[in-house]
Parts: structure tokens; sequence; C-alpha cells
């Protein structure tokens, strides 16, 4: 069993560290938010006082953090703890930033013989609570053979993107495209609908053939075509539109910055935008079915 | 075995009958392209000098035929053949043509006790030859129930998708689907190899999580990530830009009979047409690829 | 002073009728609503019992009509009027329809020796009441120069656009146009304002510079800017959502049999329709700003 | 007459520096590219070592650079000049940047007790040469008070859009909405020509009605329709469609910033990059309407 530093308790990194105590860890947690931090005291693992104290004497260090900015505040900011971090100590970074931001903490810790992996998740609070995320990770082999054991008591796929900032790429890359593949599946179905379809036998011909995607096998759109999706509770829980709206913001910085087109998942994001003003921001992404179905013909 | 008659011997009607005479059956056959004709013949069906002499003494009559104008203009227009039809013929009609069109016909042989199936594929010319199409099917039961024998000599999947008409909207929402899908695939792709990541790791670990869809399971449009697609053979073959934009006008023009909102799919539409522009009508629709790959930074 | 014959009596068609008969013409008017056409008569026109009595004995036939439809009914349906018609009759359709209608009614008016214009109109209710519309026809010079003192009566621009169809092709290209401007003009003004600006001041530098257009100079879409535009009156009154949806649509319908792109039309078509999903459908046009007012950050 | 220091003197700072010597100015010029200092010289500047000369003894300091990490680097960077500069110095930076950019420098500048304003232009290289600028300032009512004379010698307008950064987030609102209105009325003109208008009849009825924008007034995009303008000179010179792009990225960084949807804005972006990638990058923006006349129906 590891000893292990743990930064950032939240709806995401507290089911993650419980999973992790649960396997037999010891944990060092810190969390600006005193309750998160007495919450996982309860399961067992250390408080410290701040984040330095959580990287004193550890094997690993995690963070899961909310954006860029806390990320790189973290570790490079004027109290960063890169410069408290012994180099034997791997570090894994599980927020989704910025893969430029990713880059620059990676690098940044490179510089001081500290081996830093970026492991972003998707999976949502479910995958965390059930120990079942899928890790996107970007950095070394080496790190990533060292960090796999470790992954593993937190989700059940681990992909290797390439190296650092890897897996931020390659997760707002499937992201863009996820948000693609919700709008033009929720339109299709409407188009489907209007024309006469049953949403239920033309997701079926759909799924089966070329229009065949992620949405359409495990997470319809279209209220009562599936089973346990946030469709059927009127798009609660899930992935919630602002934070699509979060990543689809990271994959349009990262487009920005290499001059590339992406003009379907630009149309994506403003469509996105403009529904959560109606109010859609705290639902799940694939309550944007709602903006084909409530129109007026 | 059964006694057919059938128009059109173009790229998708000629392979469609050679396998139904492979499959036994007797075929008269028309097209208004002799040598088309005489191709046909020299595989045992019987030319006849005429749309009007194929109907004659047949137990099914099938159309290949390339637009909704063609097969107005066959069964319902001043010459048209429904007339001369004997109603236990059952009827198909397998071209891809304006669900409004298919109604309208399909409306006129019922008028005269004809049953009618409209019953478009996808597979194109490849699933044509091996007969491995995919017919999406609108129409009654009872007649699908007859049809599938007669179908299953073409190809190897049959959707029922609803009553008439139903088998080209729902052919037109899936192919309105796939190329959103496709271009949207296309973007991520490119967003991520500018990024710094292996299209090939890329695709997998998307084809793997939520963006996961047909594209990169089957039909990857990245240069040397796949075998035996058209983008390892420089776009050639497979499902042109010029028929993707035949069907997405039908999807629009269903979009705009109805009201309905379609802004992903509108977005492809002028994304292929643009595409054309440069060029690319004659190649598959994943060369969609190029118009990312070319940028200059 | 001139006979004419008009039907179709609604909300443009009445005003233009009452401006016909202020300036001292005969009118023979019907429409289907009897109030309308009792409204008319209070007013000095004769009512007669059909579409078909309106064309005896008249110098000048005149239409306004709410779309395709009904013109091509009216015309060339099995109780067509063109049949009616006397060859010297000067035809004028000024209602707003599809070019091929256009093109269609105004060759089966040639082919009976009938020389008629497609005349639809801009400037909306308002206009139609002060007598200053705007024609934009479609027609030969003969006919135009014949119809000229006619069209004055009801406006003050008149333009011509082309032969038989061009006064549709003209409208609707300036319409979808309009769209893009209004709906441009509307998030550069809420980018302005969300980075801390003036909307008024924007709109003054825009006004002037390389952004300047119409809804600049006299329709400003945002709240407080200007005095007089339905911005200013809870966006009441004005130009339709609606009626913009209705003429995006016959440009989408252009645009699909010529085969032509329409990437800024196509999306700002989409946007009016999820707007009018919120509820804006009876709002004017310049509405389109609250989609990006209402933003949450 | 002022002694002015100036740095950068590409396509667009050589000749404004060459207005203000021929006004009767001072200047003290700084560029990376010697070639560029020697033609200055040439016109009576005073060359010196390096920018940290240009600052020492002068009234006014004015910068013209590519972009927002040139600008950041001269006066902030780590060889950052501000702290050269004498509080009595005004400071006026012409460079085209990021809004962020912009504060982020006028702030660093305030701290030190010095007035600065972002000054971005409009007019190209032949507004530069023949001192027919449009400048959009950003900073103090004094600080613009003080600058008009100065400004006046390189340009004829001058608009205050508000406080520091002002000048840019105004410049890219309105280059933004510049470069909806061009695509815009680019495709509006082809689905006219396709629809069987003369271009020029069309322009002139658009200008005249409510899709008039300055496109249609002074820089109409399409072949033949206007004398003097780019599109009668194969697209040559005018403002470059790699420049667009820069302003309209600087656009999508300010909303990604501030969450705003720009969803017409995007995707102009998209097709301008798409645009360029065909070859298009040095021609002028009015060349977008190639996209469309390239069609093949």
């Amino acid at each position: 069993m590891a000893k292990i530093g743990f930064v950032g308790l939240g709806n995401m990194g507290g089911p993650m560290a419980s999973n992790l105590l649960s396997a037999g860890h010891e944990l060092k947690v810190f969390d600006i938010v005193p309750e998160l931090v007495d919450k996982c005291e309860q399961q067992g693992a250390t408080p410290v006082a701040g984040a330095k104290e959580t990287v004193k004497d550890v094997d690993v260090f995690i963070s899961m953090l909310p954006a860029s900015v806390h990320v790189e505040s973290l570790y490079v900011g004027e109290e960063g703890i890169l410069i408290e971090i012994d180099p034997r100590t791997l570090v894994i970074d599980c927020s989704t930033i910025a893969p430029s931001s990713a880059k620059k903490v990676s690098e940044a810790a490179a510089e001081k013989g500290i081996v830093m992996l970026d492991a972003p998740v998707s999976g949502g609070v479910g995958g965390a609570v059930g120990g079942t995320l899928t890790f996107i990770v970007g950095g070394s082999d080496a790190g990533l053979k060292e960090a796999r054991p470790i992954l593993a008591n937190m989700g059940k796929n681990i992909f290797h993107a390439g190296g650092p900032g890897a897996g931020q790429v390659a997760k707002i890359c499937n992201n863009m495209l996820l948000s693609v593949l919700m709008t033009g599946t929720a339109e299709a179905l409407q188009l489907g609908v209007d024309n006469g379809l049953d949403p239920a036998v033309l997701s079926e011909i759909m799924r089966k053939s070329s229009g065949g995607n992620w949405a359409l096998e495990a997470y319809n759109p279209y209220p009562g075509v599936m089973d346990g999706v946030p469709a059927g509770n009127n798009y609660e829980g899930g992935f919630l539109v602002d934070l699509m709206i979060k990543d689809l913001g990271l994959a349009m910085e990262a487009a920005l910055q290499t001059g590339a087109a992406t003009p379907m998942g630009s149309l994506a994001r403003n469509l996105y935008i403009a529904h959560r003003g109606n109010g859609f921001g705290r639902k799940d992404f694939s309550s944007i079915q709602k903006m084909f179905l409530e129109k007026t013909n």
C-alpha cells in the first residue's frame, strides 16, 4: 500500500480519495473547504494544515481541482508546492485543464526532477463513486507504469495518450466530439419524429447503421427511449451543461492556439451557451434535445 | 422463385438485379441505357421494351432510380406505370428520394390497391455487389413480410422504420447524422494532431470513450489510421461527397417542411458543398478530413 | 384612374387596397374572410362574390397572399383565375413566395398572353399603411412601366430586379442577408458589453466603421440605444420572427434547388427557429438580441 | 511639435512614422529589422540602439507591433521599458492585441503613473500611407485629449471607446461583425446569381434596403460590380485573410473569457480558416466570395 497526498476533495476528488482509502492506502488530505476534509477524515484519511503538508513523506501526490488557474496556483504559483515535493514522489493531476497549463506545470516539475502525469478523467460523479472512471493520461511510460495500480483503485479504463499534456488534449478532443455527437443525434431524432417516426425505432436503426454513436448506444437524449439515462429523469444528474461548456472552452482555446478550424465544435459550444441561457446549465448535457423538442412550427 | 420486374440498372440497380438472378429469380428488366440492359441480359435477365413491359405478369416490381423526379415520373407521371400494375404485385422502390415523394407515390399506389414499400438502401456499390446492403423500409408489416425473402437476396440487414415514406425519413436522418459524425470526427482528430497527438492513439481512445461512433469504428477519415478504408486510398471509392450532398439536401427539404432546426446538419451540408467546390465531389465523403488537414497556421 | 381587382385583404393587402382607393382608383375586392371585405367596402371598394369576379373588366389585377400554395392555387389551380383574365390586364402578385412558384405562375400567364409581375414588398404593416412600401419587382420593363403609377400609390421605392421571379429572388436574398446582419450585430454588441463597453458607444463606432449596416443605422437591436425601434418597446411590432423564418425557409429552398452554400443564412435560420422555440415567434426579429443577453456566465 | 519615440516600423508603423515626420515632429525610432530603421532615418528620424533608447527625453511614445506577445514583452517583460519611461510621457500603443493584454499593460503603466492609451487602427496599409487611418481608442479622456493632435497626423477618424482596453474590444467587435457582413453578403450575392440575378442589380437593391452594409456600400466582394476594390483586382491588396483570422482569434479569446456566445463570428472564423487552407491567406478578405463562386452544382 502507498502513502498518498491528495488535494481537492469535491464532488469528484472526494469519492476518488474514498476509493483509495478503501483500497488500503494511507492518505494525507487537504481542501479549502473544511467540511470536505472532515468527511474524508471520517473515512480514515489524515487531515493536514495545508497543501504543502500533503506532500511530506508520501509516495504519490494527487490533485483534483476545478480549472487551470487552480492547478497552476497549486504547483507553480508564488506558494507553489513543486518546491516542496521530493523528486521521488509520483505526481498525478486529475483535473481537466488547458493542455498549455498542463504542459507548463509538467515542465516545471521536470525541471525539479519530478515525474508528473496529467490524468483527466471521464465518467462523472457516478464513475468517481463507483470507482469506474476512465483516465486519459499524458506523461512518460515509466510514470504511467508506476501510476497504474493507484489509478486502478479509482477507475477501470486507463488510456495513454502521449507525453505531458496529451491526456488533456485527448480529453478535450473527445468531449468536443461528444458535444457534436449529442447535438447531431438530438436534431436527427427530432427531424425523424417531426416526420412521423417513432424515436425508439429510429434510434435503433441509426444505432446499427452508419449513424451509430455513443449517444445512441448508451445515453439516448430522447425522453422515453432508454432506461437509466438522464433523458428519463428530466435530465437531472449526469454531465452538466456547465461542465460541457467548460470543456468546449478548453477545446476552443487549444484550437485558437494552433489555428485549427473546428466548425462543428464551435457551433456546438455556441448552441450549448444558448441552451444554458435558457436555464439548463445544471441539467445533463443530453438536455440539448429540448432545444429541438420545444420548437413551434 | 419469383417473377420480378426491375427498372434502373445503374451502379446500384445492376448488381442488385444480378444478385436476384443468382438467387434463381426470373427478371424482366429495363433501363434507358441499352448497355446496362445488355449486361443484365447476359446474366440471364429478359430485356423488355420499356418500363411498362416490366410490370406485366410479375409477382414483384422493383425500381432503383436516382432521384424523386424519376420515381414520380415512373409511377405517377403522364405515362406512369401504376395504372399498368396488377394489384397483386408487390412494389418496392429502393431509390433514395424525398419522403414527400415516397408518400405521394405510395398513396397513389394504395388508391389502386397496390401494396408499395419504400426501401432505400445503404452500403454503397460494394454492398450492392456483395449482397450486403442494408434496407430501411417504410410500409405495411404485411408488405414487408412478403418482401423479406426478396430483399434478403440483395442485403443482410432489413429495418422496418414505419409506414409509407418512413424508410426515406429514417435514411435521411441517419445520413444527416453520419455527415455530422464524420465532420466532427475529422475536426477532433485534427485538433488532436495539431496539439501533438498520434491520430491512431487518439482514435482508439475516443472510439472506446464517449466520442465513439461509426466513423472511428469502421471508417476512420485520417490517413494511415485504418486499413481498407477510403482514407488509405486517397479517398477513392466509398460514398461520394456528391451523394452525401444529395442526401443532405433531402434532409434539409424535410426539415424545411416541418420547420425543424438542424443546425449541425445544415452546417455539415454547407461544409460539404464548399468541399465539393474544391474538387472533392467524386471522392469519398471521409475526405472532409482534407478540409482540416490542409490548413496553414 | 384605373379599374383594379384585388384579392387578399389582410394585414398587408388591406391597407394597400385602402391606399389605392384613396388615390382614386376603382376596386373590386375579395378575401375569404368576410370582415376584411366589409372593411374595404366601407372605404369605397366594390365587394364581389369570389376571386374570379375580381378580374372581370379591370385594367390591373393585384394579389397579396400568404404563401406559394395560395398563389399557385389562385392562378393555376383547378379553379385558377388565369383562364378568366383578359390578356390586356396587367397582373401584379405582391405576395412573398418561392421564386420557383413565381416563375411557374408567370409562365402560365405568359402562355395566355398575360403580362405578370412578381412584386414582393418590404416595409411591413407600417409601410403598407403609410404607403411607403418598397417593391422589388420581377418581370418585363414594359410591365413595370405600366405598373409604376399604381405601385407608387402604395410605396415609395420601386426596384427592378430582373425577369419573372427575380423580384422574389432579390427579396429573399435581401432578407437572408438581413437575418445575418441582425444576428451578427446582436452578438457583436453583446461581446462588447460583456467586455465592458457601452452599447451606444460601440454601436456608433461600428456604424461609422466597416461594421456599418442597416441594423446599426436604423434598427438597433440593443435595448436603450435607439429610439422608436422595437428594441425600445420590448420587441413588440416590427418584422416578426415567424415571418423572418418564413423568408429564410424560402431562401433555403432556393439554395437547395441551385445547390448553393449559404452557411451564414442557414445558421441564422436555425438560431431563429431556436429563438422561436423560446416563445419569440410573435416578437420583432431584432429580439434575437435576447438570445445573447440572457446568457449566464 | 513633439518629441516622439516610435517602436515598430513595419507595413503599418513605417508609414505612420513617416506621416509624423512630415508633420514636423522629431522621432527617435527602433525596429528589430535594420532596413526598416534605415528607411525611416532617410526620412529624417533619429535611429537609436534599442527600444529603451526611444523613450528617453520624449513627450510621446508610440508602439505598433504584431501581437499581444510583442506588446507585453516590450512594456512589461523582463526587459520591459515601462521602468524607463518618464511618467510625463504619453504612451500610445497602436497594435491590435487582446483586450486582456491591453488592460494588463495599461494597468502596469498606471502603477508607475504613466498615462497609456490603446489605440488600434483600421484602414490598412493604404490608410497608414495616406494618413487616413481610423483610431479606436481606450483610455482616459485626458490622455485622449493630449493624443488627438498626434493621432490626427496619422488618421482622420478618432473614436473614444471607453477606458483602458476598450479600444481593443471595440476593434475586435467591429472586425468580427465585418467578417459576418462580408461572408453573409458574399453568400447572398451568390444565391442571387445562381438564381439568375445580375450581381450589380442585386447589390444595388440590397444596398438601399435592409440588407445594406459596408461591404455593399464600399467594398463589394463580387467581381465586376464595383471599381477600385480588391474584387476587381483578383483580390490583391486590401485587408488580408490572415489578418482577419488574427482579429477573429482575438474576438474568440474575448468571447471565451466572458462566456459569450458568438455563433456567427465563430462560423465566419472557421470558414476563413478553411478559405486560408485553400491558399487565400495573402488575399483580401473579400475573396471569401470565391468559396461560393467555385461551387459545382
